[in-house]
């Protein structure tokens, strides 16, 4: 499969505006839902693959720092992202991006605010030095696949689950029988459904892509996100991803979610958090 | 003392401009420097300030969530900051701000870019369940002030560790003599040197006051900011803040610097994570 036909580049397409420079229409598809809007993951994915648009033709096609800021849930349908270049240095470039959507009436109503730096992650120096222990998983086919869970009332929408494959270590899957673990920690494999490889736009996708950590503590229902920020440290190598996502506060109605991202290498290829809301 | 007086007051002092709305005029003092620039927690505080200001007499006073990109080093001298609301929701007001200065020419360049989420940490849930634990420190008398450490090279400019009071665990100071833990781990009591007590706005600034957690791993030398987001989760209690900075990921010339600030309440009430470049 080339990367063209895949679902997620499919996600990604983006039509330039020639009468509004840095400016792209987007249509996104009802498919890629999750909860009651719009996966997270798959708007960042969208955002880094406008903002690198914006670039393109220059030295930095990689998403290394991108925050995101969701005002409010985004829905099937077109969407328009708009870019603008902050800073363009030798080294980064740093972008800022806005995804709207209108209304009944046609209004432009903003969903997401973001704010990016972009550089050439095959330029930088190979030194590495990571303390992080990759997530001890059981192998691929001894884990829960997510896709086969039975559909549950908080998750009205599951599209999104039949676009990824998400295998689950079974020690962090007690929330589903009733039984969460209480540690605050969700681990497992994920790929695209289709076989997409990963690249560094998919794994801005991939730090959004697990159910709710606040399941492992008990707390079934929606964790819409406030704020997502994804460090991109280096370009996946092809196969199977671990995740492990954790929280260690939960407080005042919010708990923040942190993510590792490993590829099939054992590379730490990318590094998340975000706040949420707890469920309500 | 009241707060008025303090040195971080007077730096956070803003004016607003009667001719633009929502941008503020501000004098970044000497004294704040670091390295070869403000201090970027100073200079996060001062963000959160004028964003706060931008929306006083509304129910949203406290940054829950704070995102900046810093595009360049600020320098002493004036700088102007513009805020704009994005979205003012029931729970919750986002918000973005612009930190520029003038250059040689009177050309504005912007040194800060950053995107925010305001809400009433007093009005939230008071549940509670943090599984992570404070920092084990030593007594603040047993632990070593950096104000007392020798000037180095690399600190051309230390006024900023004249105005805090920084304590750090003596298992985390090795660096200082040639021979750092390699665990990339800082952690010690921070408090204003003048004795103003903490609030939320200058959590923002705790959350960048420590060393370089690279130091920690023998890489001595400046690692600039590229990007920082603090949650703030609670209002802190009076009196001294225990911090841990830490690092599990160097890569590609850069590193992430994850902090917890917790009160004298043992409360987690800021979490921080940065993207920041090695020393060259």
């Amino acid at each position: 499969m080339t990367s063209d036909q895949s679902e997620l580049d499919r996600a990604l397409w983006l039509s330039p505006r020639s009468a509004e420079p840095g400016a792209y229409d987007a249509e996104l598809d009802s498919g890629w839902q999750i909860g009651g809007g719009v996966n997270g993951g798959l708007l960042l994915s969208l955002v880094g693959t406008a903002l690198r648009a914006r670039i393109a033709g220059g030295p930095h096609a990689d998403p290394v720092a991108v925050s995101a800021y969701y005002l409010a849930a985004s829905v099937p349908g077109p969407a328009t992202l708009r870019t603008e270049v902050l800073r363009a240095g030798r080294g980064m470039t740093s972008l800022g991006c806005s995804l709207v959507q209108a209304d009944g009436d046609g209004r432009e109503v903003e969903r997401i605010r973001a704010l990016a730096t972009y550089g050439d992650l095959g330029a930088l120096p190979d030194v590495v030095r990571t303390t992080a222990s990759p997530p001890d998983l059981p192998p691929v086919e001894e884990c829960f696949a997510t896709g086969d869970a039975p559909p549950t009332d908080f998750m009205a929408e599951t599209g999104f689950l039949k676009r990824i494959d998400l295998r689950m270590d079974p020690s962090c899957v007690g929330w589903a029988v009733g039984k969460p673990s209480g540690r605050g920690l969700l681990q497992g494999w994920l790929r695209m459904a289709d076989g997409r490889e990963p690249d560094v736009l998919s794994l801005l996708l991939a730090a959004d892509a697990f159910p709710p950590v606040a399941f492992d503590l008990g707390m079934l229902g929606w964790s819409p996100t406030l704020e997502l920020t994804v460090h991109v440290r280096a370009r996946p190598a092809p196969g199977w991803l671990r995740i492990k996502a954790s929280t260690v506060n939960v407080a005042g109605g919010m708990l923040e979610e942190d993510c590792e991202v490993w590829d099939s290498a054992g590379r730490l290829v990318a590094q998340s958090r975000q706040l949420a809301r707890l469920p309500r």
